[in-house]
């Protein structure tokens, strides 16, 4: 961790630091996201990309109400239900993980082997729970910092929407919806956690907890996306995960 | 996960399928390990291995700790205290954790910096910290079957202690000094735990759960050789880890 500070921060120089982490540290940066976008992943890699990606996505519901359990105030824990409601819906086939379906079934995965985590990367998985973990044991100020990675999700969103369409022929707009909703999504979630944070990191320490917040979620992604390349790309499947 | 059983194992038969586990998904298996005992790796992949194996060593005692904390009878807890013994010593310089130092002086790496655990891959950190909310999290039963990964472990270290010894000359016996009282140890602590498991194990719920555990176990170590293998030897080091 890089998050040694010598003086107190004021909220403007936070927020720098912040980003600096996310243009050393955001996945957008690993090479796999680049073969990915870039159109040199073949359709087997894609969709071990999907499937280990859907474990993920199935656990942010799960990593938001660990921290709504644990807010003190209804306006907090009003701004944050709205994070369970974009991932699970208001009805079946609504929402970001019944969307992220939709990308592994155009995909050609079978939806029941999708969701029974079956075939998953053990590092997909001991990353998603180190996620659910922190949010669960740290102070609710490191958690909600933990959740500034979407400071740099519309850039990665587009690139990868874009790329996507334009390399893989077994890539439709349709099969990227899950996409679209979190262009406004994000931005509008990591305005308020950037918010909180500036408003809350008040002491070195404090500030020096959030940013070592985001350097770790910063590796939750990374390690995702180490995992992938070596099994997938570098072919070393690990025992038990995915075979194409 | 591969242990769907459809009857319930006599005793034997469970064994069988326990070890059948660590014959196929034991890490010594691993490329890592095939190239760390053969004498293929530099003396800066090995700093890396063992750098980030020290998170394993000395989590073990807090691991052990955490089942020590859930163990119902003064007989179980007796039995399992002496693994946490074993690691941290009676005194300052005794016991696996410091034993493990002795190795890491050994390959020039400070002590200091090791202890810090700022170096470490998150893969390791998040592989290392599953084993340890597993053994929290799951019955008492899984966690001590989460253990048998020791019944492998004397071959391993054979293996590992002549391979290293002859092919690497920055190693000497004296830095093997963790693997001596390991040969005695773990055949002790994983009789115990077999014996155990194959007592308590009875119906196929169990008898699957049990099977799971251990091939969770695999997966942690396994999973730790990945990230070595895809940093240290193909060169892909996440941001923030140790540089060589």
């Amino acid at each position: 961790m890089t998050s040694s500070l010598s003086t107190r921060l004021t909220p403007k120089e936070l927020e720098e630091r912040l980003r600096a982490i996310g243009a050393e540290r955001y996945h957008n940066r690993h090479p796999f996201h680049r073969k990915l976008h870039d159109g040199l992943l073949n359709k087997q890699q894609v969709q071990a990309w999907a499937l280990n990606r859907y474990y993920y996505q199935a656990s942010i519901p799960a990593k938001d109400a660990t921290l709504l359990a644990r807010l003190p105030t209804t306006e907090l824990r009003r701004e944050w239900r709205r994070r369970i409601e974009d991932h699970d819906g208001t009805e079946p086939g609504t929402g970001g993980v019944a969307r992220w379906l939709v990308l592994t079934d155009g995909l050609g995965l079978d939806r029941a082997y999708v969701e029974s985590l079956k075939g998953l990367l053990p590092a997909t998985r001991f990353s998603v729970e180190a996620y659910i973990h922190f949010v669960r044991d740290r102070s609710i100020l490191e958690a909600i910092a933990s959740s500034l990675t979407e400071l740099f999700s519309p850039t990665i969103i587009s690139e990868r929407v874009s790329g996507m369409l334009q390399h893989y022929d077994f890539i439709s707009k349709d099969t990227l919806a899950y996409f679209t909703p979190r262009l406004t999504q994000a931005p509008r979630d990591s305005d308020f956690a950037l918010g909180y944070v500036l408003e809350h990191a008040k002491t070195i320490e404090q500030q020096e907890a959030v940013l070592a917040a985001l350097e770790f979620k910063c590796s939750v992604l990374w390690t995702m996306l180490d995992a992938l390349d070596h099994a997938y790309v570098h072919n070393n499947i690990p025992p038990g995960a995915f075979i194409p």
